[in-house]
């Protein structure tokens, strides 16, 4: 067995997880994902990367079940986005988690500050697993929305899962 | 500005956090600097990879200060360890969120079911925000343990991070 197949076969769960979401690309492309990109062309902006290597990390979360390709009419001719599923809609805590690391052990240009997950309803600042103590309960991850200091004028939702019938 | 150096100045703290941790074996090493492996035979045998990019990957955590190496004194000749510095003790959260996603959403050999993160004085399984609920308190890194199914006759201790002076 080869070391891949072997980690994806792993008693270990975070093994696992690595194996599947273990790549930076992989990993910028969830996060922008979760705040409602969808297209090629717009996670190709987002990234500044080649379209080779941004259709294999696509390609790859839609076989490991993270995104769904679905139409959609434009103008002109049909075309696909990739959607959340429920499975990458989940990996929402992991970048909770990897946003207070680096607010705490990196530093980036102009020193905006953190990312404030909040209730999108209240506008509650979510506490751990995702509890927001003005409505006393805790939020499903399409009730979130991010505030990014360095987008002062937005208040992101965080995308819903889509539903995928099998 | 090339496209890795903008990640590392990025104003979003998951991008800059990304950027230092995404990427499958640093991962894997850091998963098991958090449960006490230290020395480079310990890592080479842990992850099956070549010498060469366990080094570059070792070499690269200490560049970032995730880890620090430091002389042991084994027998014969002195060596080097790896030991986690607070920058790398305190990804532990990420490794809790990506464990309940591997649980959630693959699949390994035996299933032998979650890690059981658990505060070491009392053996009380952790909850959100690492909160001991029998003792009422939140739990340093250092004072947890996990038990994993598969090594059924080991507590583990999470590794204490090294106190590094500047």
């Amino acid at each position: 067995m080869s070391r891949d197949r072997a980690l994806a076969n792993d008693p270990c769960p975070i093994a696992r997880a690595v194996d599947v979401v273990g790549d930076r690309w992989t990993l910028h492309i969830l996060k922008h994902a979760n705040v409602g990109l969808t297209r090629f062309d717009q996670f190709k902006r987002e990234l500044g990367i080649a379209d080779n290597i941004l259709s294999a990390r696509l390609t790859r979360l839609v076989d490991r079940g993270l995104l769904v390709k679905t139409p959609y009419s434009g103008t002109g001719r049909t075309r696909q986005e990739y959607r959340l599923t429920q499975a990458g809609a989940d990996l929402l805590p992991v970048l909770h988690a990897l946003a207070t690391w680096g607010e705490s052990h990196t530093v980036g240009e102009g020193q905006l500050g953190p990312i404030e997950f909040v209730h999108t309803d209240c506008g509650t600042a979510l506490g751990a697993d995702n509890n927001c103590r003005t409505c006393g309960r805790r939020v499903a991850c399409e009730e979130e929305s991010w505030v990014r200091p360095w987008l002062p004028q937005v208040v992101t939702p965080v995308a819903a899962p889509m539903k995928v019938v099998s």
